[in-house]
């Protein structure tokens, strides 16, 4: 056999596995394991019927486009739905910005391929979506974190950590946010934050790189609509490229998402996709067209966003119920995860082995961290499971943090 | 307005649009084009009644990971699968040894990712698939072509590059061959050439990436099965990174392909994809692996296999009465494209012009080359259009070329 790493490129010997798909493995070997892991939507959710029959018509052989090869910027009919979508967020586009991406993950890396050298900087919210940080440094940037507050990215920390790092003489680039429930905290970004962030974008001469997967899914009894205003709604230096999904309200299955750039770099990001995958399958964006054009997708929001909304309700009382005082949380107000921080002297990856022995697994905070703190935090998806499961699960994490802090004292204090 | 080209990476900077892909988009505008231009497989012979069937009963629910996110490796039923259709080309594989890709095109690219940094050499025929060859320029590796002789890559070419790369300091890593019916000169490697090329390898140490999307498109009249024995079958050493796809025999809309590398590869190229799309869509993998499962691709080959050759001889019947003279070519034994040189003292890409005016279009032949050559040369795909059409774009064809070359004598000799 041949010494296989010889013939890696720097990038692949660098390369690691995300620790989401990571859990999914796991979780997908395991019986009666409860997963607060990956944030997989609630497949008993899905407009099943709808897709069903929408498929079947599409599969009557009318449109002989339906299972070809199509333009690499997506099935027309779909970006022109995707200019109303973008116009209800209150974001003005011309349909030379789209890109309907194979799920916002090669959105991500996409931007990353047309962005950045090896070096250059991108700065990242503390913690960030941990896809964000995979594609990013598969091309080799180097990623620069920005603490924030409850309210969003710390402005002053971000200016600051901006000038720190031009004048070491590194090229920052771009500013990756999340603003709506992010990945992984569930935080918010304020109105407020967000003008701000844009008139510094303009001030540094940064590109903003927007990613929205979550805003349908805010909770109606702490946020509205209103609260999720894209930073693209106010953009009108072209210093935003934005990316959606209809993983999270539709289905990921499909791998249908979505992005918009100055006309400028959406030129090159398509000519990247041509590389990556000549085109996001035909079917699958056929099938999100119809489902948006009849009405599916506009039923489907309000019932999501309650269905969520009680989902997270049921992890707070289990929280409630079981670890206050073991765990620091504050419930999020949109989205699918609850951001927790341990009380105890252990770590959550010390945790996590004893809780999937337990019959429960999450995503340990460290991987959305890029300086390698976050080790005594824990990202909980309440999205997947049944309340009844989150309940089981809840207090199976409790049983092993009590087990794992046991464990870690001193035998001498035991 | 920023200034983009500031915020390009070194990559995107150099990015150029696939000629094929121009060549779809100016088909998409224009009425009445016969287009001998993308590869397109022939849609009227799609399963589509099969393929409504299967998705209605998929998305009947039963299987609540049909709209899910799913593993990066693939859909687990379709692997085991994979490795029976990898068995019947005489391949054994371990199933640690797959990746389903997002069409095969991702699975170059993650090859690309994988394998080479910035001034590795990648080893490609010529001419050779522009896809390949966009995705590893896409890396920043440099490609070096390698002539072809009518029953493939020449090997005392290849040895004498090969070395010649080596003695400048140059790091060879790798060959891209697409043995069957390759695109764009339809040529068949011979399968002693194969055993040679499996020796090569072993003795110089280059990794072969073996590209074979048309194996199951020979043409029964001058070819056989057994001539499409992959070189991954005799690859008692872990040479070979095998690919292929269901784009040109089942559908490309599904955008379901698949690729077989040694384990300690296919680890690499697993995470590469995590980056690049998580995953490959949940229910176009059901649907393929249904088809599969069914019998319904085994039912199609033998009927595409007689329509394609029907095809080529349209094709070739056409030429035969408009073009003899004007044009040089060779029947092909498989596959979707004939191959043919300018007798005229012409440049395809001039005779382009003029062809496209007068409703026929095809791609280029200067697109596959590496080295800046094959202006005389143009790929035409007979896959899509009709016999009538062809015999129509064939007539537009020659008269273009005749208009051509008309204007482009000096005005004196006029």
């Amino acid at each position: 056999m041949p010494n296989y790493d010889a013939f890696l490129s720097t990038a692949a010997a660098n390369l690691r596995e995300s620790a989401i798909r990571k859990m999914g493995t796991l979780l997908a070997g395991a019986r009666d394991m409860v997963s607060f892991a990956p944030g997989y939507p609630a497949a008993e959710m899905f407009a099943w019927a709808e897709f069903a029959e929408i498929s079947h018509e599409l599969l009557a052989g009318a449109d002989a486009n339906a299972l070809q090869y199509g333009p690499t910027r997506g099935y027309k009919p779909l970006v022109e739905v995707l200019q109303g979508v973008m116009a209800e967020r209150g974001v003005k586009t011309s349909p030379d910005q789209f890109l309907v991406t194979t799920g916002s993950q090669q959105g991500i890396d996409l931007v990353a391929r047309v962005l950045f050298d090896h070096g250059d900087v991108v700065l990242v919210e503390l913690p960030s979506y941990v896809g964000a940080i995979t594609a990013f440094r598969g091309v080799g940037a180097s990623l620069v974190g920005v603490p924030q507050d409850t309210d969003g990215i710390d402005l002053e920390a971000l200016d600051r950590t901006l000038l720190c790092e031009r004048a070491d003489g590194r090229r920052v680039k771009a500013l990756y946010v999340v603003p709506n429930f992010q990945n992984p905290t569930g935080l918010l970004m304020s109105l407020e934050k967000r003008r701000r962030l844009l008139e510094w974008a303009e001030r540094r001469d940064v590109l903003l790189i927007e990613d929205d997967p979550y805003r349908d899914l805010y909770f109606p009894d702490v946020s509205a609509e209103a609260d999720t205003r894209p930073i693209a709604a106010d953009d009108a230096a072209g210093r935003v490229i934005y990316l959606s999904s209809f993983s999270k309200t539709l289905a990921p299955g499909f791998r249908v998402a979505w992005m918009v750039a100055p006309p400028a770099l959406a030129v090159k990001l398509e000519i990247a996709k041509q590389a990556e995958d000549l085109c996001t399958g035909a079917l699958d964006q056929r099938i999100v067209y119809e489902a948006c054009r009849r009405g599916v997708l506009a039923r489907q929001l309000p019932r999501l966003r309650a269905f969520y909304q009680a989902k997270r309700d049921a992890m707070s009382a289990s929280l409630a119920r079981h670890a206050p005082g073991v765990l620091t949380w504050t419930p999020p107000r949109g989205g699918f995860f609850l951001w927790a921080r341990l009380n105890r002297a252990i770590t959550a990856q010390a945790l996590l082995e004893h809780a999937s022995t337990r019959g429960v697994i999450f995503v340990t905070g460290d991987a959305f961290y890029v300086d390698g703190e976050g080790a005594d935090t824990l990202r909980l998806s309440f999205s997947a499971p049944t309340s009844d499961r989150i309940e089981v699960g809840v207090e199976r994490l409790v049983a092993a943090i009590t087990e794992t802090t046991e464990l870690s004292r001193p035998a001498a204090a035991r």
